[in-house]
């Protein structure tokens, strides 16, 4: 048998594992997934992608390498759940929250502390997600381009919001819809470089204090 | 003589012939290595530090690696003028604007206007600090804790401006100095992600709708 062969036998073997393993105990298999996606997070958050190996994640994990591959194919697969996890529970909350009959502003409340309660909750998911936006912007995958087009929902969904209250009036026009989108993103999304679940704030916090003054603004005369 | 010995030989002997070319023509010298800055910074931000090798720079330069050579003697000397170059001049001029007479309104304007001024100007050398930041913070070498420093005066100096409008009562106090300093961080570091200078808006544009928002809010009925 080649070197190639047997890994391929040997990969396809892991995958019959791996379905089986799934079909037995579907429940039990599936949360275990997501506790070595949630440790797999915080060693690339810590370490960064490529300085992590499927070894510390196992570390991490409390359990070995072969094991790992009992629930996930490679080290790029936990790294794609940890990311779509995160999107799509935004994308999801978005698109709910713009259907509501909310007036504009209070849409983009919503959306600022949805945001910031996933990122908490799935500490430290958005933050890898962020942390390691070239892999997914600099690659051509099927899966990058699912994950740009997420973002591109995600990001396009708080812009119309911002045009409907340009249109109803409630919303500032002097500011370009796109730079005002931008400015949210960017206080959003530069949280992956200090905000902590355990830290000085919550993310109730946070997000009252961004919807504050992306809304209202800081200056006190303006009140 | 051996390969370790014929290495240190070279680079004293390059080290030399820099020093003899600075001092030959100082001016020229200064102005070429600051265009091997510009391109490294162009290179970065495409490929990467990691991936980006010495002779891509030199390649994008329109020189060889020798060359390369004569002016810097590494990829991380090239760096961290990229980084420090930046650095050094935000916080100068945040620095002096800090100590102008302007109320602190004002002072924040004119902080995220050059800001976004010196990042147009010396583009893209702000975004590869930002995409770069890990090697930054995560590392601990004389270079990178002058760079941290740096940073966190920068910041320093934002927050203590909030804190001087919030005790003269012209910035609201309900929201705190540093969830607002990182708001503002955001907004500008976030630009990496899309700001270029031959984009829809220009820098002035981008930093007249980040100070309108930072400080009057996106809201009409608060103006």
């Amino acid at each position: 048998m080649t070197d190639k062969k047997r890994r391929e036998t040997s990969s396809s073997q892991l995958g019959r594992r791996r379905k089986t393993a799934r079909a037995k105990d579907q429940a039990a298999y599936a949360a275990r997934r997501e506790e070595l996606i949630a440790h797999a997070a915080e060693v690339f958050s810590k370490e960064g992608y490529d300085r992590t190996t499927l070894s510390d994640i196992a570390e991490r994990a409390g359990t070995d390498r072969a094991s790992v591959y009992y629930y996930v194919s490679s080290k790029e697969e936990l790294f794609q759940e940890v990311c779509s996890g995160m999107l799509e529970q935004n994308l999801a909350a978005a698109e709910e929250i713009a259907m509501r009959d909310n007036a504009p502003r209070e849409k983009l409340e919503l959306i600022i502390a949805h945001h910031m309660s996933t990122h908490e909750r799935g500490f430290p998911q958005w933050s890898v997600l962020v942390q390691e936006m070239r892999r997914i912007t600099g690659a051509d995958t099927t899966w990058t381009r699912d994950a740009v087009e997420k973002m591109r929902r995600y990001e396009a969904i708080v812009r119309s919001i911002l045009e409907d209250g340009i249109a109803d009036g409630t919303i500032r026009a002097d500011v370009p819809s796109r730079l005002a989108m931008n400015a949210i993103f960017g206080m959003l999304n530069w949280t992956h470089r200090w905000f902590r679940p355990d830290g000085q704030y919550n993310a109730a916090q946070v997000a009252a204090a961004f919807a504050a003054i992306t809304l209202d603004g800081l200056s006190k005369d303006t009140e």
